[in-house]
């Protein structure tokens, strides 16, 4: 089988990874070029510089890179959607230097409505690294947009979003809730005050966690939050907030173990809000995306499983 | 009895009444000069160029000047809050010029817990324009952080705070929501869109409307919002969301119709957002500050109700 280059192009940052004819990640590299902030020469020169002395072949790319402020828009495929269905509408968009690049498209729940990219490799990944979430699994991937995901017959049957991540950010930099905070990140080890906003999002009930975050101001106020703790707080109010959603919303189920994937310190406090909840304990993946391209370029015939007749395909 | 200067001072603004010996506004007065935008000169240039050429005085000053980042701190009573608590808990600091200026203290509400600092003022002037209000009463008073007011027994008995105004702001102005807008604000004429922000924000049930704010990006990516809705659609979802909350958390009941306190434009989508909750239609009341720093004044005997020994007291 061929060779192949996968990309994870989100809006901040650019992951490169070289396959081997046997889906091993013989080499990654990361850069700082999301799509907002690409280097001089946009997404030509990001992306040959990123692949320089890689061997040309086959290259797949997933996330924001889809957009409409992306490279080339891949439209969003519908719910409920599987690898099939996603490798039959990949996009391709010729490279200065001649080369094809396939993008992923996004999915798209006509629900709410709600729709993701990048996530739906990553859900890809998840379903060959555990043939088990076949027969279903919830899971979430928390982040800037947080996704709840309700995995059927081995496709994404629906899912919905929370901006937790970005409302976090939001409310610390640019609203009273951080006015005085010099340093607005949270530390790796979260402590009592997470604890402390999961209980106050627990505790809100049917009304929910917007009726509690202005208490945290009140907090500081009365001097019973110091306001360093401020972030912490808030972080386990928001991420309590999603928990509670999605119990109330029916996303998830109380005795039903969901699976995260994402950024390890993230996932630690999903981890922890749930234990808060009286949740049984997620399952954990650090990061399916690799496995996902490699899927999707196989299912698409990208890696050589089927003769391709453009010459470029074949390293 | 004395005439007095009533100051209504926030975070953005200033606004000076002059009162005659009735209690009737003889003139006002308006700047910008909120205490996060003082003049050169802080707080006594503020306050000698607004009431230039007005009779020397008692001044008494309600809002944000007296919190930790204004002129002196006024600190909270405690709720159950009357007109007789907070007279008997002003501040007073001394201009340069000579002139005591009296502070009214904020409220805090040890539930939450929650602070008010400015709305006391326009509660004790809706109590005494609406005696009927005195054996209880639900007011809202929308805004950047919308207030929940319980009052009962003409004491300011509970109260909750949604920052609904400011999310607003932070997530038009911050967030992917407002992202490709040229134009944020809002119209005084609301359209469809408000409505169906305000259905979302109902449909959305026990889960609350954060699991619906992405969804306004969604429908844009569709195309069946067009990008100039959102401020309306945005606003509708979360003003829907102060009323949907206020419902399940027992602030108001179904079939007592709430009194609205603020700025014609923004109550009228208050009560927008009520009638399609199937509510009863609020009342509205423009601003009642400038009534209830003169009923604060004279429970404070700073109109010369009683006499007072010092001389700076009398005109």
């Amino acid at each position: 089988m061929s060779w192949l280059i996968g990309l994870d192009w989100g809006t901040s940052s650019l992951r490169a990874m070289l396959f081997d004819g046997e889906g091993n990640v013989h080499e990654a590299r990361q850069r700082t070029w999301g799509i907002r902030h690409l280097p001089e020469g946009g997404f030509d020169a990001a992306l040959s510089a990123i692949c320089s002395d890689w061997p040309a072949c086959p290259t797949l790319a997933a996330g924001m890179v889809g957009s409409r402020q992306g490279w080339r828009e891949a439209p969003y495929v519908d719910t409920p959607a599987d690898i099939r269905i996603i490798a039959a509408h990949l996009v391709t968009v010729k490279s200065q230097d001649g080369r094809d690049i396939h993008i992923v498209p996004g999915v798209r729940d006509a629900g709410a409505p709600d729709v993701m990219r990048g996530e739906e490799t990553q859900l890809i990944g998840a379903l060959d690294l555990h043939p088990e979430f076949h027969t279903g699994a919830r899971l979430v991937l928390p982040g800037t947009h947080s996704k709840w995901v309700d995995l059927r017959d081995a496709r994404i049957a629906g899912f919905a979003t929370m901006m937790t991540g970005e409302l976090y950010a939001v409310l610390l930099n640019h609203s009273i809730l951080g006015a005085h905070l010099t340093d607005t990140s949270t530390t790796e080890r979260f402590d009592d005050r997470f604890d402390e906003g999961v209980r106050a999002a627990r505790a809100s009930g049917p009304a929910g966690a917007l009726t509690r975050i202005f208490s945290s101001r009140a907090l500081v106020l009365e001097g019973r939050l110091p306001a360093a703790a401020v972030p912490d707080y808030l972080s386990g109010l928001l991420i309590g907030e999603e928990w509670r959603a999605a119990l109330a919303a029916g996303w998830i189920d109380s005795d039903q173990a969901v699976v995260l994937i994402g950024d390890e310190a993230l996932c630690l406090r999903y981890r922890r809000a749930a234990a808060l909840f009286d949740l049984p304990d997620p399952t954990w993946i650090a990061d399916a995306a690799a496995r996902g391209l490699w899927r999707i370029a196989q299912a698409a015939s990208l890696t050589g499983d089927r003769p391709r007749a453009t010459k470029e395909f074949h390293a």
